[in-house]
């Protein structure tokens, strides 16, 4: 990753060059809202969601956007063009700043910090999407405003280190009983009936835009879905379960708690949205 | 505040030029823990309980202090000379540190960042120790481990500017029914019976420096204690309320969503315990 160029505050710059203050409320408070969108082909996927996401996130923190979205858009395009992204992510923070001293009331007249940056990766053929995963369940500790996407993330982080230490790939979180998400990312099962199960959208979860749009393609493809809670006991018992997120699409869990999925294969209800999303996410990105 | 000397990673920074990678974690992740010593006549109150919570919330989270605890305790007395602090209070934060790149896995081998910075405020004078704060209750959406004193502090900071929005104080956090503690400092109640009710220690709230303090002070001084929850009715009908921090050590609180507590005024345990603990502080800060 040495020698991008990343974008902080007006300037493209160095990315060992691009600092902020240690009074910014982001590192002070972890008072910044955040959003990855992916990057296939030069090109970004389902940014207007992302941006859309964004704007709220920002409005149920009285957070004033620091500059335009249709501007946020140009210098995503710009870091595209920069770094010559072609598959990947781009990474872009919005912290309500820095009041030059730290004080748990929102300060008045400050400006937001804006930051972006790219991630080259490969998502089109990752390992992960054709060998699948493995996953524990941990409880989920994070706060109750799951739905705004902010950077107080050191649950899940904990959560994630957890399921390294443990040699699998990801942890996906428990409260009263039941799977809220992953990690990073939206958690779903799929009975031997053949219905998709996901949680339906509330505070307790991140309101993914993948998700969405695999729910919409699932309903074209006549699947049948059922938005409820389901436990980690279910889903021991499902035929599939599978992950979303910006940058993963859809990868296939194999593997909860050491129990084997289904055959412990990627499932096809799996294989057939992550290769739908795909199709949609190459012929609409921009 | 301008023109202060500031601590950060070996060197003493004018505020201005103290800047951290916008890959560090405590600003990507809020992967960072904290502590505010107070001070007194130049000199640090209660120090070191502070670095041995310090210790603590690096062992739960496994950063490995970056200088040992000695080293930070000479530079925190560093600023207070470079500063010429003689009243108020410093803060310090390490995080986990920049790995170059964003993946929520603790990375191996980085370095944490060790910030301090001072904060003159007038303490032992304070207007709220003698007319006394006004809070309101709000629900307590703060993630499970309260134990450990992380900068993941947006939710306080909304309960906090919520509060200021209502023109009162400060707020009282709410958790299925009763009440947790402040947005930033532990709660208290005194019952009609002269009892001192405070909520027990566990991972719902800060175990704080001062709050140990107090209750030795208040056994000594014959008051009878009960560390159990109470709800905010219990609270409306309290004979006096308070909190307690680093740094504003006592303060009464006179009203409670509107409910004035007592006669509206600060209560005698309230003061009382505010004078001992200062003339505790005073003769033992170092």
């Amino acid at each position: 990753m040495m020698g991008r160029i990343v974008y902080l505050d007006g300037q493209y710059l160095k990315e060992d060059e691009a600092k902020v203050s240690i009074f910014d409320r982001g590192f002070l408070f972890g008072d910044a809202v955040y959003e990855v969108t992916a990057v296939i082909n030069g090109k970004l996927v389902d940014n207007e969601g992302h941006m859309i996401r964004l704007q709220r996130s920002c409005n149920e923190l009285q957070i004033a956007l620091p500059v335009p979205l249709a501007e946020i858009t140009n210098i995503q395009k710009e870091l595209i063009k920069k770094n010559a992204l072609n598959e990947g992510g781009i990474y872009l923070q919005i912290s309500r700043g820095s009041a030059g001293d730290r004080d748990f009331g929102y300060p008045a007249d400050v400006k937001p910090t804006l930051v972006l940056f790219t991630q080259a990766r490969e998502l089109l053929n990752s390992p992960k999407a054709t060998k699948g995963m493995k996953v524990i369940t941990t409880e989920d500790i994070r706060w109750k405003r799951r739905d705004i996407k902010t950077v107080g993330l050191l649950a899940p982080c904990m959560a994630k280190q957890a399921a390294i230490e443990k040699q699998v790939d990801d942890a996906w979180l428990i409260e009263d009983g039941y799977i809220t998400e992953g990690s990073s990312n939206n958690a779903y099962i799929v009975t031997q009936d053949g219905v998709l199960v996901t949680r339906p959208l509330s505070n307790d979860i991140l309101h993914g835009i993948t998700r969405k749009a695999l729910l919409e393609l699932a309903e074209k493809e006549a699947i049948k879905i059922e938005e409820r809670l389901f436990t980690a006991e279910e889903a021991y018992q499902a035929a599939e379960a599978f992950v979303s997120s910006a940058t993963t699409f859809v990868w296939p869990v194999v593997e909860i708690d050491g129990h084997t999925i289904g055959d412990g294969k990627p499932g096809n209800v799996a294989k057939k949205l992550r290769e739908i999303y795909i199709e949609l996410a190459t012929k609409t990105a921009e």
